[in-house]
C-alpha cells in the first residue's frame, strides 16, 4: 500500500493507494499533519511506502518521524519523469505541475493534453502527443482573487466563494461574485479557445479543489477529476520505482 | 478653474480644468498629497474649486487646509446624479463607479454602456439607454494578480507587469506573465461577449491606469480613454451647481 501526500499551498491532501485503487482520501491542513498521519498509518498498517509532493512550506524533516517505518519518497524534479521537459528554467517548475504533466501522459497516451488545476492557483499546462512538456501559465485561484480585492482596497469586503445570482451584480457583493467567478469562467474558457487555435486535437483536464464549481460553468468538454494529483502522485511513485 | 482629485486604492491622480478643457494632469501617492495640491495651487492660481472622488483611505479632513482658499467639493453617492440608480445597496456603490457611470451618460447619450476601469481592481459597469444604472462586477487589477501570486504562495516570485511573449509559458516568470495578463485579457473579452448576449447594441468605455496597455490586446472595439474619470468628474461637478 502506499500513502501520497499532496502538499498545496493552503491545505494537504492525502490518499492511500493499493495498486491503482484509491482506497480513501484525507484533507486537513499543515498543523494537523503529524496527528493525520499517524492516524491513516493506523488505520491502513499495510502501507510501506509514503510519496510526498509539496509546494508549500513543508519540507522533507517534517516526514522524519516517519523514516524508520516507512519507505519516505519525496518526489524532486530529478526523478524520472514520462515526458521531455522543454521548460526553460526546469528547477523552478513546481513538482505539483510535473506530476499533473506525468499522469496525463500516463492516463490519456499519445495525444496533446491540457491540464488545468484550479487550486490556491490555477495553473495551465500543455503536454504534446509526442510527450513534450511545453509549460502553461499561473493567475490566482477563486480565493486568492476574494482576499486580494479585500486585502489590497480600503473599502471591499472579504467574501467567501458564492455562485454569482446574475452576470450584471447589483450589490456590492453581487458585483464580486459576478467578477471573480464570471471573470476566472471566461478566463479558463479564453485559454481553451486560444490553444484551439493552436493545436486542432487536445484532451482538457480538469483537477484542483474547486474541480466541482468549475466544471459546471465551462462551455468546453471537460474531463473532470478532483483526484487527478493523487493518481498522477501515486503513478509517478510507480514510474519512478520501474525507472530507477 | 477646477482642480479634481481622483484618490484611488493605489494613487492618486488630479487635474485642471478649464470649462471641459483638461489643462494638466498630475499622478502621485498619498504622503505627497499636501504638497503636490499646493504645488497645483501655485501653477493654477485661477483655481477656485476643489472636487474631490475617494475610493482610497484619504477622507475630507485631508483637505481641510485648502478650505479657506477653495470651495471644495467632496463628491458622494448623496449628490445629484445623471441616472436612476438601480443597485440594491446604494450606499456601498463606490463613488468612483458613480462618477464613471455619471460621465457615460453625459458623454454617451441614449445609448446602453459598459464601463470598464482597469486600475487596482476592475470595475465593470452598465448604464442603459434609459439611464439606468444596473451594476456590473468588481475583479482583481493587474498588479493584484502579481501580488496575490507571490503573498499567498510559498514560492512563487513577485514580478512586474510585462507583456507576454507567449501563450504558453516556458519558465515560471512567463508563465506568469501569460496567467496575468492573457487571463485577464480573455476575462474582459468574455464579460462583453456575455454581454453582448443580453444587449444587442452599446458603447464599450475602458479607463483606469492599464487602459493602453489592455486597449491593443482586446479583440472587442472599445472607446479607450485613461482621462475618463477625471473627465467624469469634472462633469459631475458641473451637474451638481445646475441642479442642486
Amino acid at each position: 500500500m502506499i500513502l501520497v501526500v499532496d502538499v498545496g499551498n493552503t491545505r494537504i491532501k492525502a490518499a492511500v493507494f493499493e495498486g491503482a485503487i484509491l482506497l480513501e482520501i484525507f484533507v486537513f491542513t499543515k498543523i494537523e499533519l503529524d496527528k493525520n498521519i499517524k492516524n491513516i498509518l493506523k488505520k491502513f498498517q499495510k502501507v510501506a511506502h509514503l510519496v510526498v509532493s509539496s509546494v508549500g512550506d513543508v519540507e522533507k524533516q517534517s516526514f522524519l518521524a516517519f523514516d524508520s517505518v516507512l519507505n519516505i519518497c519525496f518526489v524532486s524534479n530529478e526523478d524520472p519523469f514520462p515526458f521531455q521537459n522543454k521548460y526553460s528554467t526546469p528547477k523552478t517548475l513546481g513538482i505539483d505541475r510535473m506530476v499533473l504533466a506525468a499522469g496525463a501522459v500516463f492516463q490519456f497516451p499519445n495525444q496533446n493534453r491540457l491540464v488545468i488545476d484550479a487550486g490556491t492557483c490555477i495553473t495551465y499546462d500543455f503536454i504534446d502527443h509526442q510527450n513534450n512538456y511545453l509549460g502553461g501559465a499561473i493567475t490566482p485561484g477563486l480565493r486568492l482573487r476574494y482576499q486580494s480585492l479585500h486585502n489590497y482596497t480600503a473599502k471591499l469586503p472579504l467574501l467567501t466563494l458564492e455562485s454569482p445570482e446574475e452576470l450584471i451584480g447589483n450589490s456590492t457583493s453581487n458585483s464580486i461574485h459576478s467578477g471573480v467567478v464570471n471573470g476566472l469562467v471566461y478566463e479558463i474558457d479564453g485559454f481553451i479557445t486560444e490553444y484551439s487555435t493552436r493545436y486542432s486535437n487536445f484532451i482538457i483536464i480538469l483537477t484542483g479543489g474547486d474541480t466541482d464549481f468549475l466544471a459546471k460553468r465551462l462551455k468546453n468538454t471537460i474531463f473532470a477529476n478532483s483526484n487527478f494529483l493523487l493518481e498522477s502522485l501515486n503513478q509517478t511513485f510507480q514510474y519512478k520505482i520501474k525507472n530507477d
